[in-house]
């Protein structure tokens, strides 16, 4: 594999001094851009776009060619492993996931199986491997997965929820059905990130998008517990132990040091807490990435670079900050606001490492 | 009026020793409840169930006939203020609120008048004085508002939002138009909670369900400023000065050492802050309420049993707690389990306030 040209996404992960804060975008490859949507349209449907390498290839690099970004983001869905387990992933037209199979008690959870990365997943470490190779070390790519928490809340509900009323309702009832559950997911997550890796991704992230909708204590319990075992897991491994790991809960801004003792090398914030205070709590062992209102792509370009502006001077000085949107782009966006703002992060954050 | 037989609810609130810790529920006049279903089918829709004083009182005391509640709280809907303004509220069956009219420039900013609450809003205060007639001195009667922030959301999306992508491009774009029109909303806020009080309310409730989508300044300058404004104004009117002010900001609980400086007397919360934190962030200063995930009333009534005794133990000896869900009970909770929740609330805490 060639090595890595732009590293200050690395170096920024790693708390190493850069010469401008390196940026990449949650849900980068995505339908903001029309290169996306004629991709998307000529593979038919979202589910054989991931799960056809070469397609998955073509939209990861999309935006790099687009714009100055530092990273690349494996183009992937986040259900992956649960199809692989065998309950039927669809997708219904503007109503997101839905599984033919869900979880609704113990029989389905014994029923589970652990997925071999090499086999029901192999479409997304081919991914993996082709698209490090058509990066040609330009920048680094990042590998990801769904939490077991946030798997867990769609095998449960079948599908997306406002409530979560069904896994909390095991939750609180048979808790312990739901631990073997999250067990099940959470080995399944260590290999499948294991796989990532060795197939070529350079950093990992782990999206907890539901793990704020959990009470302080069962966070702890049901969410962050098994992101930890991940962790661990990945960094005993020769060769992902080096690699680094980057935790995100949304809505999970009260919780930054309970997630910085797992051992991650980083958290991602969403916009509900101000880098300035995040720095200041947990800054001194973790990088932090973040955290701009997705939002604000959608006001003028003259107001994107003045919050770019306040978000750089809020972590201010010092290593460690990779800049992110607080949560995926939205469809919506023009891609010309998403250029604004990459831009406004590189010109305007040389002040802060000098 | 008559005075209140069960004052827990109110010394509670005011910091001062009770028995057992007061209850109740937010939306606990709901759709929950079979006799409200059969209210509402007889009113035809909900506007009118809120417009008809006897039908909301109606509806208000239906879950005090039920169940050992310490509160009742005014049935309403959050929208009628944007209702009077103008904005031509209705309700598209499983769509949510609508406006025909929304907010969408400094135009629409400057047609908006302030609602006379003795005229547009007079079905709420008569509403509020026969409940408070129909109470008899039962239990308090809690009078409430959505936050300007909250309310804004709606007339700027012209309904319910996930993103909020209209009132965040015009908060980063234009935000002195926002603050003119949060500013109008404010006042009419104050002036509707005033005439709730002098119609008997003797508690006042704001609900910022919409705050915590917003960063930490920007929580600050849009919704907390314009909220703390209205608890100073109700502060200074002698008829309201001593009737306590809840607030409650959803996902709110990385602010709340800011919401307690506002002079409000309670804070709600919801359960992704554990009340023991709460208490040692804010509890001398302000009364809190709360926090039970809703999800629990999923549960068996064991388990839900469990929980109450959990949320007890974390908010431990002392004044100044009223129990509550974290947020509203959702429609298709079993009533008994409802029951289950309040009965153990009266039962467990009595060793908490010997």
């Amino acid at each position: 594999m060639p090595k890595v040209k732009n590293d200050r996404f690395l170096r920024a992960l790693r708390r190493e001094p850069v010469d401008v804060t390196p940026v990449w975008m949650m849900r980068q490859a995505g339908r903001y851009l029309p290169e996306y949507r004629a991709t998307r349209s000529k593979a038919g449907d979202f589910l054989t776009l991931c799960k056809t390498p070469e397609l998955a290839c073509e939209v990861t690099l999309q935006p790099l060619d687009r714009f100055e970004l530092d990273a690349a983001i494996l183009f992937s869905d986040i259900l992956t492993i649960p199809d692989a387990m065998g309950l039927g992933l669809y997708f219904e037209e503007g109503e997101g996931p839905r599984f033919s199979n869900p979880v609704k008690n113990a029989a389905d959870v014994d029923r589970i199986g652990i997925p071999d990365p090499g086999d029901e997943l192999r479409y997304v470490t081919d991914a993996v491997s082709l698209i490090r190779r058509e990066l040609d070390g330009r920048v680094p790519l990042i590998g990801f997965s769904g939490s077991p928490w946030t798997l867990a809340t769609y095998m449960v509900e079948g599908g997306s929820s406002k409530t979560f009323s069904g896994i909390k309702g095991m939750m609180f009832d048979q808790p312990d059905i739901l631990h073997r559950l999250l067990a099940k997911i959470g080995e399944s997550v260590a290999l499948y990130l294991q796989a990532q890796i060795e197939a070529g991704a350079q950093a990992v992230m782990i999206f907890d998008t539901w793990g704020g909708s959990l009470s302080p204590v069962h966070y702890q319990q049901f969410s962050l517990h098994y992101m930890s075992k991940i962790v661990s897991k990945l960094k005993s491994l020769p060769g992902a132990a080096d690699v680094p790991i980057i935790l995100f809960t949304k809505n999970g801004g009260q919780w930054l040091e309970l997630m910085a003792d797992s051992g991650c090398d980083a958290l991602g914030l969403d916009w509900t807490t101000s880098l300035e205070d995040a720095k200041r709590r947990v800054g001194d062992r973790v990088a932090l990435q973040g955290n701009l209102d997705p939002c604000v792509l959608y006001a003028s370009k003259d107001a994107i670079r003045r919050e770019v502006a306040t978000t750089l001077e809020s972590f201010g000085h010092g290593n460690g900050h990779v800049f992110n949107l607080g949560h995926g782009i939205h469809p919506g966006i023009d891609p010309e606001h998403a250029r604004a703002m990459i831009d406004a992060v590189h010109e305007l954050s040389r002040p802060f490492h000098t």
